[in-house]
């Protein structure tokens, strides 16, 4: 009996990506004629199926879910992770987690390794590089072999699916029209590269507080900035270049560095400079003074996303309900950060 | 074909605890007669096998290892993940992980879970119901099915393999140590229960440095607390009660939550009192003062499990190498919490 294959020893064997075996075999008219072939006929000879086992297994159930979440060091994932474990174990499931440290690669390798036989369905929130490659292959791959998917938080509307999301663009309105009430003017926006649907979300919802109170945008004022490293230089710049009175953060981490540099230059919070960060984690809670934040309720939402997943995984209807969007409404928490 | 039942299952059944069930299959005498008998009788009418995939499979090999870490909101934790996965990709192999929440009864069914035909081997660091029950017929039953196992930080000298271990004694000494070279004589600890291997360590490199430098033990400066909850009231009327010119905290929570106490006293951080934490996390880093703590160096730590681990795995030779347990050195940073 030969080897069962991967798509990963397909990608090595012949040189190529994952994403261009994974089109290849779905007969992408992407991949060139040429490579498809080659493919397809190296797929034949050693006998790939995609996650045979879970098409054989259909009608027997394992029990467990499987979760991919981008980081594990990071707040909000991990406390969706914990919602998710909470509904599921309730209703007798097991929770499997894979990382897929914002990779492509790591996404697709791992819902494959777990699409064979190991769970019945996914929660994932997509890769950084996912959202960039916009590639999502693997996604409808395992849909249209019935396994269920519910996406949180990084969604795309290139998959039919069910999804959790938050109400970024509103709180992030709410937030910025908070600053301007209490009498800014100048504020700024620090957030990532806007191949996050989310970020692009808060971003709007920046400009929509400031169009509803007539404040020209100042493109000077929106500071972009790799993910998740120290950007102490970066932000130092950014304020002694500009006059800023207050600043939305869509992360935690960028809003206690902010608060860091803030101090150093000498300004003082709120007074001087008032700041909003996303995620209401430890940082914000023991940051000084404490830091106001948006509340993004990951336990809620995981809960929501296990509930989705298995009401689907369940249901003995012959004809499906139509996948649903559910929104989260996060909370603004006022703390010593903003003058309140 | 009956259906395939697990250890969880045949516990619901008769109505008795996983540990019952796993004890009596392994005819432990702690079980009484009857008990084991029924047990037994009903395991063999079900058909049931430990892990009996896992026995088929010995010579097919998944590439897959399975981590059991205790939380998934615990920097620590999740840093040795990442070492894991950084050794183990590298390595060809993928990480799945499950959380057993601090709870036996989820690391066993975790443990069965991924045992069945999922991965190759185990890493892990055991759960406090774990090391308070100090029952460890799980991980013996995988061993003894030849499944390799690495344990880390929270380990137990009742299980004979592999082991990663920080040298927690020692490293407790040097801060205490650093304490009473700059002066304090009142040094207190704040600690959790001492079912904790690592607790327990680090109360005893406490006392000796004590001991080193002839300082009468008190034990009123000893503050054991219950697990990661908000202990602002507990740690108020320590501080209240007794006079502290130095403190040692086992985690990176308990130090920073000290801190907030301490400045609402209004003391001051460190000319009043010092403060040592446990972890060097994102909350040490942006507390402030900066907080002085002990690196553990997870992500050493974790590589160094995922190399103990596969070389295990991946030995051709005939006679096993006997189990190591390898130490890795932390370090004592000094910021802003301590007199340096």
């Amino acid at each position: 009996m030969k080897p069962k294959i991967t798509l990963k020893d397909i990608a090595k064997e012949l040189d190529v990506s994952i994403s261009t075996v994974s089109k290849a075999l779905k007969n992408s008219k992407e991949i060139s004629k040429d490579t498809r072939d080659r493919i397809k006929a190296f797929a034949k000879f050693y006998n790939y199926r995609p996650n045979n086992i879970a098409l054989s297994l259909k009608n027997r159930r394992t029990k467990n879910i499987g979760v991919i979440i981008p980081d594990i060091v990071h707040h909000f994932f991990t406390t969706v992770f914990r919602g998710i474990e909470m509904y599921a174990n309730q209703m007798g499931y097991n929770v499997i987690v894979c990382i897929s440290d914002e990779s492509f690669d790591k996404e697709v390798i791992n819902m494959e390794m777990l699409a064979n036989g190991s769970i019945d369905g996914f929660i994932l929130s997509l890769s950084a590089e996912t959202q960039r490659k916009n590639d999502f292959t693997h996604l409808k791959e395992l849909l249209d072999q019935g396994i269920p998917i519910v996406l949180f938080d990084r969604v795309t509307q290139d998959v039919a699916c069910d999804k959790v999301i938050l109400n970024d663009l509103e709180i992030s309105r709410e937030s910025v029209t908070h600053f301007i009430k209490k009498g800014s003017k100048k504020i700024a926006l620090i957030t990532t590269e806007n191949y996050f649907n989310v970020s692009e979300s808060r971003k709007e919802g920046y400009l929509a507080a400031l169009k509803d109170n007539n404040i020209p945008f100042d493109e000077n004022l929106i500071l972009t900035l790799p993910h998740d490293l120290d950007n102490t230089k970066l932000i130092t710049e950014f304020f002694q270049k500009n006059k800023i009175e207050a600043v939305l953060c869509v992360n935690e981490i960028f809003a206690v560095q902010c608060m860091s540099v803030i101090q150093q230059l000498g300004f003082k919070i709120p007074d001087e400079i008032s700041i909003i960060g996303f995620t209401d984690g430890i940082l914000s809670r023991y940051s000084s003074p404490k830091l106001s934040t948006v509340a993004q309720h990951g336990e809620k939402m995981g809960e929501l996303a296990a509930k989705m997943l298995i009401d689907r995984m369940e249901t003995t209807k012959v004809v499906e309900e139509p996948f649903r969007t559910e929104v989260i409404n996060a909370t603004l928490i006022k703390r010593g950060s903003t003058i309140n």
